[in-house]
């Protein structure tokens, strides 16, 4: 085996966080010590105290291209300590947001200019691409009602319907370009239901 | 007067600060409450932040593109919220650093391709450049012989003599390539006059 990526993206509230655990636990009893679960931004020390910088409701001033650029740095770091040694060591990486949400939250959500999210993909990534990706789609008030149910909301939560309405636009629309890589799973079912899905996929792709 | 923008450069131990804070208190004296000091990485509570994970010495392990995207995320909130509102404001902004220092560090120090440095100073500053910089030189052993008797190395100031003299080579380059914007200080001299020629280039400018 050489390695697989599989990303898991999605708004605040689809449960994707969950799935993706779901899928670390059954892909794990499957490759034991061959799997490994890692989210962005963050994955390193140092993209941990990036995130915290973009987390943190004082920093409500960050514009969407500074943003841009502290989760590429966060990226490249974790791409280079977490990521690429992993799969060179032919692990299944999951890995609960990547470029793709760079392209829905600070592209679509924040109106960065795409071409210049690219530019940085090609810098930060050279080829590293991800091999499968699930995309978490639900009605933007579905997810953020179970937000409301969870925990206070830090900045990013804190936005607009409206916000989250482009994002879910962006992440669709990746979703026709790319339709080879990314799947998109209907969240708003019941989570054995999309279990099963993502089950059958992973089964598709020869990893269980 | 529409603002005027100066950056001072140069290695370590080099004097450049203490020369900032002369010229500072120079301009200030002739233009009360116009002049504001500066200085990169930093400058913004977000930026200082993004700063202390750079130095950090725990962090070594950062390479120069992460290095490059840091620093273009600090300077873009510093730009949007120091330097543009005051030269909008008509001040004197003396900035100690800026992209001519990654340019120098990252690029020559660190062996960062130029061109993905200009990229983002293209995406990070528009058209916004010094319009004068005052670069100081000496010999790289000069400047560290002075931060020996100073204070502990961080970690950009543990790096080789090596590196320091890739990065003079390179602020050198930068000087013959833009000769109108930098004026390069031969900075091996004593402080008072290093200062005289710093009047000198700053009434040559009609600042004082």
């Amino acid at each position: 085996m050489t390695g697989f990526f599989i990303t898991f993206e999605g708004v605040e509230g689809v449960g994707k966080t969950t799935q993706a655990q779901k899928a670390f636990d059954l892909l794990d009893g499957k490759h034991p010590g061959k799997v490994i679960m890692t989210r962005e931004p963050g994955g390193t020390s140092s993209g941990e105290a990036i995130r915290n910088i973009m987390l943190e409701a004082g920093n409500n001033g960050i514009d969407g291209m500074t943003e841009m650029l502290l989760v590429f740095a966060a990226r490249r770091l974790h791409i280079r300590d977490v990521i690429e040694p992993s799969l060179k060591a032919g692990k299944i990486v999951l890995c609960d947001r990547f470029t793709d949400a760079t392209f829905a939250y600070q592209g679509g959500g924040r109106g960065v200019d795409e071409k210049l999210i690219a530019q940085l993909q090609d810098m930060v990534q050279n080829t590293l691409r991800p091999d499968l990706t699930l995309l978490f789609d639900a009605p933007v008030e579905t997810g953020l009602a179970r937000i409301g149910e969870r925990s206070k909301p830090d900045r990013l939560e804190a936005e607009t319907i409206s916000f989250f309405q482009r994002v879910r636009r962006s992440y669709l629309d990746l979703s026709q370009r790319y339709p080879e890589r990314i799947r998109v799973i209907d969240a708003a079912r019941g989570a054995d239901e999309i279990a099963d899905e993502i089950r059958t996929i992973l089964r598709e792709n020869g990893l269980c």
